[in-house]
């Protein structure tokens, strides 16, 4: 379980000894996220996804960054025909609800891959780095880590970054919610976020001990 | 119909004299987008999304992007309480299908704002700026131009940029495929996706007329 | 949130100022439930319910029990033309989910419905008992009370019981998974519940403050 | 096809020659029901299920019902791998719907069984006991048997008993519909249900030959 | 209630004192049909639509086919703004199904239309015409009426008429189901039917009174 | 892509080296069709059949006439365990898409056949007869060839008709939408339709080479 600020999200991982039929008989692992909010994480109640049968296309845009991101992360030949699949459920949400996934969903994976070298499934952990995300907003012509729910709404821009550990880029999106934003604001952007991620990667190696 | 390459890809704008339910009776306009590709249009034929009633994962991404981009472009207050439905049909696909249908939108879009000033409904073209949008690859430490399908499932990261023709950014979305990239090369892409969309501008200037 | 042994259940209340559409112009209100388990809940995952379109039905079976108990727990006419939705998450589940759920939906409901009070919207609470619920097994001849996930999955029969604090019988269920029971155990499987509640009616008083 | 008072239910029973995936390999049979109404079964006329794509929650309570009571009454080990479906379909609805569905189900499984004894796959019927059901309302706190739609709708609670010829439980469920019910009540009922099952056993024998 | 050799179906005509929503305001009222099978009706069970959520292809090209051919026989703009939903649910199929729920619904529709004249909300019965429907099978150059299941697999096109008790044609389809069949066949076919419906048309008049 | 007046239909024909499940087995092939229309094929914008998770009940009846007529040219013994898809989109609707559609499909049939005989996969194309279609309507006591959709819309019938080259009828469909017409009528429709036909076979000549 993972909190920041006042945004809660719980994180779960779950291996299965075999990969999407449609991966089969490469020789090669998967990761896939999965990412949902409780009715009740936002001030009013909104209706659940089972409902409609379908899953609403916010959830599906962030529960494929989630996915790609990790995906980024794992040596996926290594992780042999297996899949791992996050579940991030956001309890409490007041902004920051992807980036959170993302840096909570990185320890959950962890810590399964761990127990598969335990179990003896594998020899070392399949990951090639460790990443973190953080977002960071432009309002009013300055730059903001970590935006709660009410600073995002009146953002001119928002932007959700996920780096590794040595500081290169996994994904990186931006977005004007008013005035498009000038070019040059956006090398800005990235060493924010660089700074912002220091403490977040410290807090993931001491939850991994 | 925008041909750009192999992609091409049928855009319609459709005006209704009323927002949806949820924006009623705030005195602003909506702009959003509808996209999906006909199951030939890649070179394997893939279902419908109807026989499974969901809208695949990725062209809800693709379609919420193209959304956000128009809105950018467009003074919603001035449009009034009326919606633009923007239908974007890939009927071939080699790439790019996404820059593709927001470049061609945004014609699509302008010509049916035209049509509302021609029928005395609106008294200017409540438009910003003009956007258009194109994708650059990073692959063997070259950046390239708009890629094909064969160059973008080889590259080692994948940006789509739209921008205004101001030159400034309304989106920007970087994803490594393969490795993680420097913080740098983002500046070097968004100085080449500038340049690169000067000729897609005086397309769309010469299809407005 | 509820935590009843090794399950833990999130109960949230919600109040809406209207009724559904098919109770409206009656005078009356309305209190129903939603109960589902994260995927993480059980020891293997479960997948969403989301990805079907469908409650599952043990879940519609048990949210409509946990709505009609707390319906007659509640003067409905006294409510007034509101809806309350109470949202019942199953976060760790080791049997009994149904039951504790429905324990802390009553505190759940209990504290939407003071507010309610609170903000001048209603003269008093519009309760007319309090209710708790338990689950009585029978194993091997004995009987016992609120049964773990391993001695539920063994028992011959399963029973769960609604009461009022005043120890009269809201619901009553009772299954043989095994061999039929007698008809004489019912009467004593009632006076165990009626025993077993008392310590789940003094933690709702503490709750409730 | 069975009818009570009013009520008729077509209940039919068709054996596969394999077990739903779930169970494979343990070799175990399967009893399993499916509930639905006409949609002229009731006085006002109901729509398809087929429209929203779910089984009412109403109808899934009751053939979970269905399915949980026959296979009380059934060795599924003795069936093997086989799957008995128990379609009960409501032609005609006053009241009772789900206690007739069960004791008819019950004539159409012992038939479809001995069917399967005639083919000679088995060498004996697989049932350990006779099963009917019976509701009982309490109304006016008077006790009455096998409600029609008019009665039941004003009860002040609503039992509905499977029972076996010889006396035991299978399944009981009692529901205050207004006041909660004193816990003395249950075993007044459990005599009375007892009673009026005593001809409906017969009407199944004869029905069996 | 129409059985037709082995074939039964139940046929129910209901009266909705308004129009669906698209057709309000036209002073017109409307006619419709739904068709379905219980599971087994047919020799081997099939699943209920409401599983997959959509209605049979097969289900919706006949109900498509009751609907069109009822609205031929009735004078909406005197029925005004009601509409009748006819329910033909087949019970038993051997043939003929839809010739049948035809035959049958025209008998549900007259009677409901007769019940709006007793109640005193028309004044006349507001049908132009009465109609019945038979099938024709062309089998080794042979031409026969009304076949059943087994006639219908083998035969080498099949017809459908729907015709007036005057004679005339409301709706023809035939189909080659293996050689295609020379136009000279057609006339015959509708002389053949045009015999055939004559003791159907005497049994509605039967039915009706 | 076949253009009837303003009616513009894209046909394309998938091959695939296996048969839908319900046929393997059989050394039989299949051939099947989809239709669709584009939301902006119409003068009026209409919804996507994916948001409602159902194909329109029009566009199933379509496509299943468009995969009759074709198996019926098909000599699908012949044509091996294989499956043919034909996709049929309409782009720009005026009338007759179905019978477009079924001509334009026959054309994509044809060609996809060479393909698997350039492949070496079959020795001769799986071909008993070409056909076409073509609709004719009755309107003022006149009948007219090939409506558009003013023309259709108001037509007193619609005929709908598949033939072979050699002028046998492989479907045939005739609807009342006013009055009944007589039977000698339709004599006189597959006459004009033979002739009507005669030009379309002409140009499926020229497209084949």
């Amino acid at each position: 379980m993972i909190e920041m600020g006042n945004t809660t999200v719980l994180c779960a991982a779950s291996v299965e000894e075999q990969v999407p039929r449609w991966m089969q008989g490469r020789g090669s692992g998967w990761v896939t996220a999965e990412y949902d909010m409780l009715p009740r994480a936002t001030s009013s109640r909104r209706s659940r996804d089972r409902d409609s049968g379908r899953t609403a296309s916010r959830s599906q845009e962030i529960q494929r960054l989630i996915g790609r991101s990790l995906r980024a992360a794992t040596d996926l030949k290594a992780l042999g025909e297996r899949a791992v699949y996050l579940d991030c459920d956001v309890l409490q949400a007041d902004g920051g609800t992807r980036t959170a996934a993302i840096t909570g969903a990185f320890v959950a994976l962890q810590l399964a891959l761990e127990s598969l070298v335990s179990a003896q499934k594998l020899d070392s952990i399949p990951l090639v780095c460790s990443i973190a995300a953080i977002s960071v907003g432009l309002s009013n012509d300055n730059l903001l880590l970590d935006l709660d729910y009410s600073e995002d709404s009146t953002a001119d821009a928002d932007f959700n970054i996920v780096m590794t550990d040595a500081g290169s880029v996994v994904e990186f999106q931006g977005t004007a919610e008013g005035n498009p934003f000038p070019r040059q604001r956006v090398g800005e952007v990235l060493s924010l976020a660089a700074r912002g991620l220091e403490p977040l990667f410290a807090a993931q190696r001491a939850a991994l001990g």
